[in-house]
């Protein structure tokens, strides 16, 4: 089959708040070939600025959009998606944006394939089985520990058996204060789900600092200790990991989400002593890329896990990448209430089965359809012009 | 005194050619305070994608626009830059693009400092001296070896005394055919000529075939190969280095412009073996980024080398990154004939004196001013809408 069209509908919420909550807006990115079939992916990323990619005018022959280098291609087996998603790579050369723009494209890709020939995608892209994940719940701290204990009692709730929470007041007062909304965390969750901290980044270069909370947490039985440092300071991961490896501390290193395109992950992976990392498969440049990324974790030993907090479009791509290794175990999964990202897929999504576990689909594709209806009523509508004449106008969805 | 406004200007010729020729288009940024000063940068980026990424709506408190974190901000000292760069990066954390697209402001803000204290910026950045540095004319390969070859003559009839060729055939054919190309140049430029071969990352990952020529062109000279492999694949890089080394191969090893942000640099300089590490300054965020990179490059004994395809704005932030580094003696200087790039900046710019050589200018900020006349001539008019209401409308010069 051919590619016909790719069309881009960015989607938010009428107000936008300032938080650090990935679920307010989305660039929805669908596929369609002249079979008459259709594939939808995502990105986390800026819409405004990735949707420019998509049908910016040429610079030069390293500087070409995404849609000059995929529409009219033929698009019949897996090595043709990780040809088109090359051909992006090298006409988007340099394009620093590429990575978070192509990922919706290349998830659509799979998608639309995985409908063409009748395959789940984890099979498409080598997989021989689809394990069981557990979900954890992905929950910002509250404004203090009585706000966060009762949100996590909330989770508990809902039947979660795990739950990290992240950013809010996390690492913006004392040592104590970080403890004190790590412990009611736990208390709201009880002994037995499992608890993970995202730190946002917070201490910078500061590996006393991070180390401090290393400590404190894995006393609160704490699973890893996510992003303490700077996604740049590499060196820092390795000395703070290093440490709490040769001081015996219970607690795992995480990080990764800032990883670009495949070699950050590498280097993270290669010179960061993680023991988690987190790919967000639309940042990374969608399932192709982190697949290697996967494969790769899985050769060092390393625990891959998605990071994800977009829709179900992006739950189910993210879920695919490492659908085969039954070694990674545990799935980041959005538990907001978005009506916006909840919408997008309904009544379709990667639901819970009874014992509080989700795995990849064997449905055809993704196994997660959008939902028009949300696109239109979340739509924003995108007019660029140059020189007068139009580049590009919303499409219809 | 604040920052009052960031003017973006997209400059084009009327029509852009599929080549490697960047001097194509240009986002030119200019950075007005409340005291009527004027301070002028350049990206070396796709336009239209870096211009969203000054002006798209907030995500959330991880995507804000670079208007948003600089408009209002105070500008009195060097420390105020290095903060306001630092905010412009918190506040886009999840904007890939935001490395390239916020190199202009800062080198702007640089250059406005600069006018405000009376002082050049390699001063403001902390270098005590401003040494000599060789140009090298940087060019295409021609379309055979008797155009490389008569490309060479004229670039010896224009008095420089070193060259880079780059992209064009090379590497398209057989071991031979490259040998040919590069035999032309040096014929061209005759035995005293400094020369280098740019590979535009032909070989991928193939470290044989990169070897092979890296043998080859130490025969004739060649002071270093570049980006021989894509950036990427820094473990086949390391290995080629360590293979050149080994085998007593003269020449050196070079790549780095595919960095985007200094981690990226770094992990190139640490595992890759690099001999010379080309920074764009234009493409990592700007002088202030640029500049950590010549510090720790220093540090490491690996030669700095600016990167530049752009106008005598971007030459000059250039050679003020590393102007205090006497061992960083070669820059690269665009040779082409682009009306747009050249008359960007006429009739200022990095000249070279009587012996061949360039330095930073003494002159307050940049000592390079941009021609009004010639933005007015190129410039691209954008208009971004959403919903129905104006985003941007391309700034007046």
């Amino acid at each position: 089959m051919k590619i016909e069209a790719i069309d881009l509908f960015y989607v938010a919420l009428p107000k936008i708040e300032r938080s650090a909550d990935g679920t307010q807006d989305s660039l929805v990115v669908r596929v369609r070939t002249d079979n008459g079939l259709e594939g939808w992916g995502e990105c986390d990323a800026s819409p405004l600025v990735s949707m420019a990619a998509y049908v910016m005018p040429m610079s030069h022959s390293n500087i070409i959009n995404i849609r000059e280098a995929l529409l009219g291609e033929t698009l019949d087996s897996p090595e043709d998606v990780i040809r088109l998603r090359a051909k992006a790579g090298e006409y988007g050369l340099d394009i620093q944006q590429l990575d978070h723009a192509v990922a919706g494209a290349d998830i659509a890709l799979w998608d639309v394939l995985g409908k063409h020939l009748g395959e789940p995608v984890w099979k498409l892209i080598g997989h021989d089985a689809s394990y069981k994940k557990l979900p954890y719940a992905s929950v910002l701290f509250g404004d203090d520990p009585a706000e966060t204990r009762s949100i996590a009692e909330s989770i508990i709730k809902r039947d979660f058996r795990a739950a990290k929470f992240g950013w809010g007041p996390m690492g913006k007062g004392y040592l104590e204060d970080d403890i004190a909304l790590v412990q009611a965390a736990r208390d709201g969750l009880g002994p037995y789900a499992k608890l993970m901290v995202d730190a946002g980044v917070i201490w910078g270069d500061n590996v006393d600092a991070a180390y401090q909370r290393a400590v404190a947490f894995a006393n609160l039985d704490v699973t890893w200790l996510e992003e303490p440092l700077r996604s740049e300071e590499v060196g820092a991961y390795k000395e703070l990991s290093d440490r709490v490896r040769a001081n015996g501390i219970s607690i795992g290193i995480a990080g990764g989400e800032g990883a670009d395109f495949y070699r950050s992950a590498d280097d993270m992976m290669t010179n960061a002593g993680l023991d988690f990392v987190q790919i967000d498969v639309g940042r990374i440049g969608g399932i192709t890329e982190a697949k290697r990324v996967a494969d790769r974790a899985h050769e060092l030993g390393i625990q891959y896990v998605n990071h994800t907090f977009k829709s179900h479009l992006s739950v189910a791509a993210s879920i695919h990448v490492f659908a085969g290794y039954e070694e990674f175990d545990l799935t980041e999964y959005p538990a907001g209430e978005s009506p916006l990202i909840l919408g997008l897929t309904e009544p379709t999504g990667i639901f819970r089965d009874t014992d509080g576990f989700v795995r990849a689909s064997e449905a055809p594709g993704l196994g997660v359809e959008a939902n028009l209806d949300a696109i239109r009523q979340y739509q924003r509508h995108v007019k660029m012009e140059i020189d007068g004449q139009a580049l590009f106008k919303s499409d219809e969805p």
